[in-house]
């Protein structure tokens, strides 16, 4: 028997619970899962005879120590500030650990002892990270492997609203914590193109757009991602002359997203003065000149020169911030009063569905020619519960912890699945769960 | 016989240490000037006969007690983080202080304490701030006096090159601290107009200027500085509905500077990948999108939507932002990269003097008639040690320093000169030295 112990239940644990519930009596494994609230716990466990729901708190060493030690293989689908301290005991009592987060430099610095000890520390096994890595590295090893030389690559990710619910003239709702979309893109992005660095500031981030077209589900846009140069380095393309990630939306957002960009509404630094007070009128109003005569409809455009009949207006107006409602909410950056604004309006409806879409395009040279490869991963959610973010989050973790516990993966150290060994099998299991990539190939001129 | 200590000897001490040293033999006063480096402090004194020159390290506890508790009077031009230093020991060593800088909470928080020990801690006595207070202090305490109401003050300060030695198309030099005119402004700039909060976000703060003309010396503009509400409070203005500050600098700096703001070059917060190899022209370039065919010229000009013989770009290309100079620095961020630049075309020539402008505006009404003040300052260095910063800033503290030792002046407790009696007597003795504000009246419609 294997014990299991997972951290946190949230939204992103969903699918993940699920699988290895329904796997457990085959593979005997017994499921413990911990969260701060024991209810939360509770429901998704849903009183399986494999499973045990507790209360958990990360910051009491002591129950964090007596889990730990009582476990085989530790999944931490904790916030990503915490999983240093799961990671420092787990390889102190000699325990593996599965996370979906991004490594930060604290749990690399364990990989040496990690590997001294027979352990593995597998990260970056979600969607972004996760997927990601290993579709895009399956193509990246293809077209080594037949000796291609990879020019281009481009990837972009959106966690988006499902077509047939998308009714908004955003095409957008929240399906993921609101708060980091609001604040996207502050710091500046990077990324390399035909061998010149570049970077992009906040400022002119929703400008730098690129369309992209995924399968039939028609045009998007892709922003890019704060760092796309140290893929380089974790894709093994150390001289490809351009890299670029980003995040998909549907066309038109960004434009009109600028604009709050543009007008500081944006900005988490400093709390504007009486905004209990204040109406999503007067909020607008603070980021514009004052004018005797001219309505904050006119001075908006009159300010960031646009037209009063365009569609960046209509989006704007769609949400009601022209409006004489009060914010109602004390002490507030202007970054979360656009956000309490944006979820009445961007709110999941009870029959929503979430859209996750991925591509990859690679570039590349072979025998005098110049090639493209699109793979493209649509991912529809299934209700409220296994959402597309919490299957393409919870599945892959899943499946790399049966993999890892039937001697499948046999990686050790501080790692991210970018290894065939890893993302091959992990990658076929994930078609079976409806994650499969579509590739398309084409000559380019 | 009275020992005054002035920690800090660097340019803005200059014209300070003259007043002291030209007065003491008149007050009976010993001069002990201290700085970490002793050369500059002995420069600085010049052998004469009531001085001292040491090397200071205020870091230093034991020295900064011995050398606190042997003055009356302790004056800091030390940078402004090293001013709880020294103030802290001057309270507990029942010492005076005097200083040109911004009160912090915790000089603050002193108050208490230096009031019931009967000491004087002085601060906000430079320029800006510090003629700044003064000056506006004597106009609005006028018109309160007089029963007028205050419906608007705008007030700005630029420190620029005076206009006989003004002769690039920035219309501007270096006159003080390079570092903080490129990172200037990037935090939400705060006022109030008509009632309103108004908040500028970095991203449009050099297109919010407004025009100023000051006496004969044509036209400048202004662009809001950080916080202006705070002076609500400063000056007994709470309920005033417009209130301003600002930065001056001639007609066209801020639209040229604004497209180093839009590009991202002026940011201190990531450096650049190896910039010992980049030229100024690939640096400018990593801002743009790549293009097959444009230069970066026009790339710029189409991205920025700017003509390639505007006056901006003359201004532009002026500085040399399109050669293929390297820039010959390892690790830099973007604002260090600016900076270099800058400080070679914008240097003080070894003829160059300096200029500090004011001009404060308040709009009030009485008996039914609305009326502008206008007041007005402009000061024009002697030499490069004796700047127009190095005078504005160090004779008030020096004025100060005198109108205490001699009675003058008798408030107690952490305070800014907005008292009347303090202020009066400093501003008078400023006329002396040529700061003099020439005040005009007219009424308002």
């Amino acid at each position: 028997m294997k014990k299991i112990l997972i951290l946190g239940a949230g939204l992103s644990s969903s699918s993940l619970i699920k699988y290895l519930l329904d796997h457990s009596n085959q593979y005997d494994w017994k499921i413990r899962v911990g969260d701060m609230s024991l209810d939360m716990a509770k429901r998704k466990v849903n009183n399986h005879e494999n499973s045990e729901a507790i209360e958990f708190d990360v910051l009491n060493e002591e129950q964090r120590i007596e889990e730990i030690k009582n476990a085989d293989v530790v999944i931490s689908m904790l916030p990503a500030r915490f999983h240093l301290l799961v990671a420092e005991k787990c390889v102190e009592f000699e325990k593996h650990m599965i996370t979906a987060s991004y490594v930060s430099p604290e749990v690399k610095s364990l990989d040496e002892e990690a590997k001294a000890k027979g352990l593995l520390l597998l990260n970056e096994i979600g969607v972004d990270p996760g997927i990601d890595h290993m579709s895009a590295m399956k193509v990246i090893d293809e077209i080594k492997a037949k000796g291609g030389e990879l020019v281009s690559f481009k990837s972009s990710t959106g966690g988006l609203i499902a077509p047939e619910y998308d009714n908004n003239p955003w095409n957008y709702k929240f399906t993921w914590n609101p708060r980091n979309v609001v604040i996207a893109g502050q710091s500046v992005a990077q990324y390399i193109d035909h061998g010149k660095y570049k970077y992009v500031p906040y400022q002119q981030l929703f400008r730098r757009i690129e369309k992209v077209s995924v399968l039939d589900l028609g045009e998007f846009e892709m922003y890019p991602n704060r760092d796309s140069l140290s893929y380089r380095e974790t894709y093994g393309l150390e001289n490809i002359p351009t890299l670029l990630r980003g995040t998909l939306r549907r066309p038109g957002f960004s434009e009109a997203w600028n604009i709050f960009v543009q007008l500081g509404a944006t900005d988490d630094t400093f709390q504007v003065e009486n905004t209990e007070k204040l109406t999503y009128r007067e909020f607008i109003n603070m980021f514009l000149p004052y004018d005797e005569q001219d309505t904050v409809e006119q001075k908006l455009c009159n300010y960031l020169s646009i037209d009063m009949d365009s569609k960046i207006m209509s989006r704007l107006k769609w949400l009601g911030i022209f409006e004489e409602n009060k914010i109602g909410m004390p002490n507030a950056t202007p970054a979360q009063i656009l956000q309490k604004l944006l979820e009445e309006k961007w709110a999941l409806g009870p029959e929503d569905k979430d859209m996750i879409a991925m591509q990859h395009q690679f570039d590349y040279k072979l025998n005098g020619k110049a090639k493209r490869i699109t793979s493209s991963l649509v991912v529809i959610g299934k209700d409220q519960v296994h959402t597309a973010m919490s299957i393409t989050v919870g599945i892959p973790v899943a499946i790399a912890t049966k993999l890892f516990l039937t001697s499948v993966i046999n990686q050790k150290g501080v790692i991210v699945p970018t290894m065939k060994d890893v993302y091959e099998p992990v990658l076929k299991e994930l078609e079976e769960y409806g994650i499969l990539f579509v590739e398309e190939e084409s000559e380019l001129d």
